[in-house]
């Protein structure tokens, strides 16, 4: 069951290309579904990860890809080259895998300085590094000016997954337990604040970071772990809504659990957004049997980019597959899909 | 020893992206060496094929990256999904490899129709199939009008190497034969025909193809072979130039042996394009021992993207590495690397 199909299917024959699209909610979704995967799809793009695992001379590899279009290029915590290095690492490794090999194709726009393209490479090559990944194969593409915007990274990798794993988005069961490694919302807001020239108090910095050493850590204490997935475009809600709904469950959350820095509160509360919609770039949520969460928020709290780790719901029953939340002032809300575009071009 | 080192290095403090650095050519190299290998280099990347080799748990795997900003988006003889599927697959059968998976990374600006997607997603699907391969994991991003142009698409790809095969582009020796797989120069002219509304006699289509089949063929007749290559961007004169380089060798050539279709030529002449540097999307240039040559070619012939495969020249000894070719005339010319840009956006 897929409960964008209550709305209206795409029009294919006289609908175009809109903003929305792109923001990783129920609309692009709707893309992905009736234009993508109707023609492309097979057996391993309809594992609806954001990566596909494949057996290889008996290896388990996966591979993912994403094209990174963040404005601005340079944002407080990092610029498109980290972000591109972190966003793809962090795809191979919510299977558990170890991430190897990347990918790295530039779509240059004429007349974008050579000095800035080369501080961008230098934080792919830190961040790669930092990942234990290597980018061995590239491509470059130039395109005329008002044809691009600077600089769009692909960045594509490959990994293996360790024999005793099995983590996957229709694995998640009644009773299993929902846990968030770090406060919500701080590279949506840290990226929209720069953009829009928009000052608070104090500097809010984007999360950007590879997760790998943080998932290395986690499937090494409970190996049983469902399934991952970092909360990027789309936010948390997006994110948990996805993995109920390929495990056909519903989600319960508790609002005070879910952890958030008080300037990024303060801005959404501000500009009118909800956090649990805005991107995050160095978390990831986790679903585990509910006999492993102590030990594992435990596990993960050691970890610097797991410190703020919470338990922040539990896999309900639900035919409908709606992630629910009780609020701080004691009432229930839906958290549904993002239905349009909140923050475009955050990575 | 690196031809480009004689002129003027890349000036990164004040210099600017121009559209002949994505030509292919030399000034392409230079960025490649000087911008993204300073700073990214590992053996992997360095290996300076278009695909990188390596090992996974035994397994020999190849994995490659492009992205197609190719303009207009549908030329005589195909369109960028297509383009996307077979240059992709093209660079990963260059090392001999059975190609396995491919990701699509859509950069869609918005306002483009829906309808012309779906038709690029189905030539993606049709080559993909036609190629052996399936597309297994995508991403689509979305920018505001006027930040892209239509559709961009990055497809990167693995594969994987029979263990008794070792092609690569340093392993070209004195005496080798070169093999060319068919008439030069038909994608780009017939996609700059289309561009600049150009009308020959005869309509002058793309020869983009999967050359998976014939390099299967090859291989399976003559693993001796030392390397191949698909003469893209920067066209036959910039692809041997970059075996010469890196096996440190010369090239003698000879024109009349290199087959170009007659309208092809004639295009050339009146705009004043040299066919050597014009990209195709559907040949290969190989290199293999001498005693190999004459039944490799018989073999190729019999596939049909190898109908007009020809001997063209030989591998002869030359320390600074340069391409010589007799011409018709009964002269000898330099082929030099592509200095400049010839024709932009043209893959």
């Amino acid at each position: 069951m897929s409960t964008y199909h209550k709305y209206a299917p795409l029009d294919i024959k006289h609908g175009k290309v809109n903003m929305a699209h792109g923001s990783g909610g129920r609309i692009s979704a709707q893309l992905i579904e009736h234009l993508f995967k109707k023609h492309l799809g097979n057996e391993l793009l309809n594992q609806n990860n954001d990566q596909a695992l494949f057996a290889v001379e008996g290896a388990r590899m996966v591979m993912t890809t994403d094209s990174y279009v963040i404005s601005p290029l340079f944002f407080p915590g990092g610029n498109i080259g980290s972000l591109a290095v972190h966003g793809t690492v962090n795809d191979l490794v919510m299977s558990g895998a170890k991430p190897l090999y990347l990918s790295a194709g530039f779509i240059l726009e004429e007349g974008f300085p050579l000095q800035e393209l080369e501080k961008i490479v230098i934080s792919m090559a830190q961040a790669a590094e930092a990942a234990c990944v290597k980018i061995v194969t590239g491509d470059t593409k130039v395109v005329e000016r008002g044809k691009g915007d600077g600089v769009y990274i692909n960045t594509s990798g490959v990994g293996i997954v360790p024999d005793e794993l099995n983590l996957s988005g229709e694995l998640a069961q009644l009773g299993d337990v929902i846990i968030l490694s770090g406060c919500i919302g701080d590279h949506g807001i840290a990226v929209l604040s720069h953009r829009e020239n928009l000052e608070f108090e104090t500097a809010i910095t984007s999360d950007s970071a590879s997760l790998e050493g943080l998932v290395k850590l986690m499937v090494e204490k409970a190996p049983s772990i469902r399934c991952m997935r970092d909360p990027t475009r789309g936010g948390l809600a997006c994110a948990l809504n996805e993995l109920a709904q390929q495990s056909g469950v519903g989600m319960s959350l508790q609002e005070k659990s879910i952890p958030i820095k008080a300037q990024v509160a303060a801005a959404c509360e501000l500009l009118g957004l909800d956090p649990l919609y805005i991107a995050n770039e160095g978390k990831l949520v986790c679903i585990c049997p509910a006999q492993n969460a102590e030990e594992l928020v435990k596990a993960m709290r050691l970890h610097p980019l797991g410190a703020e780790s919470q338990v922040i719901g539990s896999v309900i029953e639900d035919k409908r597959c709606f992630v629910q939340m009780e609020t701080t002032l004691g009432g229930t809300r839906m958290v549904d899909w993002l239905a349009a575009e909140q923050l475009p071009r955050i990575c």
